[in-house]
C-alpha cells in the first residue's frame, strides 16, 4: 500500500532527504543512510533520532505533536536500506504513546535492531506556563565567529555552528579542566541548518545531538566516544516552529557526571528569541 | 517454565513484595499491584519504574548492571496482576538493549498496555571519572526534621523523607512563586526506605520519582498531574550500591520549563556520602 503523504520529499533540502521514509503499509517504513550526514563511521546521531521520530510525524494514526523522545543507540548503522516500525502501543484521549524500532540486515541477511526508540506525542492545550531556564545572556549569532569544519565529518557541514563558549580543545593532552564544575564541561553555540531550514520537531532532535562529546572538553583525550540513550522533550508548538522559520537556535550543554565509562549531558535548546524549545539527557560511552 | 531465581522474593520488606515478578518463561513476568505503594488512582509511578527494571534485572540473559532506564506511563495501572514483557532487542560486546511492556486486561479481558520502557545494561570498566555535579551543601539528614506522611496516600508511608528546602506548599492558593529562576521550582531532600532496606538499582528508580510535583511547588493549584515519560541514568555499580547499605539518599529535583500542559523535572541522586548515584529527567502532564 503506497500512500503519497509518506513518500521520500522532494525538497532539495539534505536533511529531508536523510529522514525520508517510504510506507511499506500499516507500520512500517524504509529509509536509507545518507553520506550527508555520515560521522566517522556510521550517520551523525541526531539524524538518527530525527528518523525515528518521523516515522511517528508520518504515521496515519498520529494523534498530536512529540511530547517526548528516547532513542537508544543499539548498534552503529551501516550503510544502505533500514526499515523502521512505529507502533501506537496505547493511545489515550490526548496521548499517545509509540514504540520505534529500526532493523538492518546483517552480512547473512538476518534482519537485526539497531537502533530501538519511544515517543509519546499528545494534544496541548494553552495554560499556565513559566520558564525557570532563561535563555543564558550571549552575544548575537553574527557576533560569534563561524566555527570552520572537520572535513572528515561530512555531517559538520550540514550545520552553521557558532561557538560562545566550550570550543572543542585544539590539544587532546588529556589534562583535565579544573574550571568551577557548573562550566568545566559547558558549551554554548547557536546553530542553525546548511544550507537555513524551517525548525520543526525532527531537525530540533537532530540539535540536541549536535554537541561534541562532553569528555572531549572536560579531559581532552582522543578515547572512542558514543552516545547509547538521547532523551529529548519539545516544549513548543509546530505553530511556535513555524514562527522561528530558519532562525538560529542557541543549544547549551553540559556534562554532570563522568563514570566508569559512561557520561551524560543535560542540554537545553532555545529559539532565538529566547523560547526555551527543548531539554533533553543523554548518556555516552567512552573508553578509558 | 519456572526459575527459582525470579520467583517473588520472601523478603519481609514491602518495596521487594511490590516488585516482585515470577517468571512465565523467555521474556514473560507476571506480577501485581501492591496496595503498599498506591498512590491516589493508581499506583506510585517509581514502584512501576522499579517493576520495569525489575522485569530486566530478573531477566536470565542479562548482561552487565543497568546504565539507562526510560519509563514511559501509557496508561494508568488498575489494581490487579499485569504480565511484563523483557526482551533483549540487541546483545553487543560489553552493552545490551532492552525493551519492556507492561499489560493489564481491559473490561473486556483484551490484554492493553499500560507501560512501556526501555533499558540498557552494559558491563563497566574503571575509566578515568570526574563530577560536576557535587553534592550540595545541606545539613546532615538527623539535622532535617522528619516530614509527617500524608495518609491519603500510602506509598508516601513507605519513605522516610526530611526535606531541607521546596516544602510542599501549605496553602493551594495559586499565586506564582517568583524566586530566582533556579530555585524557584527546587527541592532537596533527604529519603530512604521505611522501614531501611539496601539501595540497588531498583530502588533508585524508584526514588528518582519521589518528588512531589514541581507545578506545585512553582505555581500551587491543585490542578490534576501525572509523569508521561522518565529518564533515569545510573552512575554507580552494585557494588558501589552494596557499600553504601540503607543510608539515606540526597534527591535534587527542579523544572526547567512549564509549558501548555507539560513540566520537565531535572533530579540528581547523591548517596549520603557525596557519591552522583543517579541523574534524571522527567515530563509531566498538568491540566489547566
Amino acid at each position: 500500500m503506497f500512500n503519497e503523504s509518506v513518500s521520500p520529499t522532494t525538497s532539495a533540502h539534505p536533511f529531508d532527504k536523510a529522514i525520508a521514509l517510504t510506507s511499506l503499509g500499516a507500520d512500517n517504513f524504509a529509509g536509507n543512510t545518507s553520506p550527508d550526514y555520515w560521522n566517522m563511521i556510521g550517520p551523525f546521531g541526531g539524524i538518527s533520532a530525527a528518523v525515528a521520530l518521523n516515522a511517528v510525524m508520518q504515521h496515519p494514526s498520529r494523534l498530536g505533536e512529540p511530547v517526548s523522545l528516547t532513542i537508544n543507540y543499539a548498534s552503529g548503522l551501516g550503510q544502505g536500506p533500514y526499515t523502521v516500525t512505529a507502533r501506537a502501543a496505547r493511545t489515550n484521549r490526548s496521548t499517545q504513546h509509540w514504540v520505534v524500532e529500526v532493523f538492518q540486515p546483517n552480512t547473512d541477511g538476518v534482519q537485526e535492531t539497531v537502533l530501538t526508540a519511544n515517543a509519546i506525542t499528545a494534544l496541548r492545550r494553552a495554560t499556565w506556563s513559566g520558564n525557570d531556564m532563561p535563555m543564558p545572556p550571549v552575544p548575537a549569532p553574527l557576533e560569534v565567529q563561524r566555527q570552520t569544519v572537520n572535513a572528515s565529518m561530512e555531517w559538520l557541514k550540514r550545520y552553521e555552528l557558532r561557538t560562545i563558549t566550550g570550543k572543542m580543545p585544539k590539544k587532546f593532552d588529556g589534562v583535565v579542566r579544573q574550571d568551577a564544575p557548573d562550566t568545566a564541561s559547558l558549551t554554548q553555540l547557536w546553530m542553525r541548518d546548511e544550507p537555513p531550514r524551517g525548525i520543526d520537531f525532527c531537525s530540533l532532535a537532530a540539535f540536541a545531538d549536535v554537541f561534541y562529546p562532553r569528555v572531549y572538553l572536560r579531559r581532552p583525550s582522543p578515547v572512542p566516544v558514543g552516545t547509547v540513550s538521547m532523551t529529548v522533550y519539545f516544549h513548543a508548538s509546530a505553530a511556535d516552529l513555524l514562527a522561528c522559520g530558519s532562525a538560529y537556535v542557541l543549544g547549551q550543554a553540559r556534562g554532570q557526571v563522568f563514570q566508569n565509562g559512561f557520561f551524560d549531558q543535560s542540554a537545553q535548546l532555545w529559539s532565538e528569541s529566547g523560547t526555551l524549545l527543548v531539554t533533553s539527557l543523554q548518556i555516552v560511552y567512552y573508553k578509558e
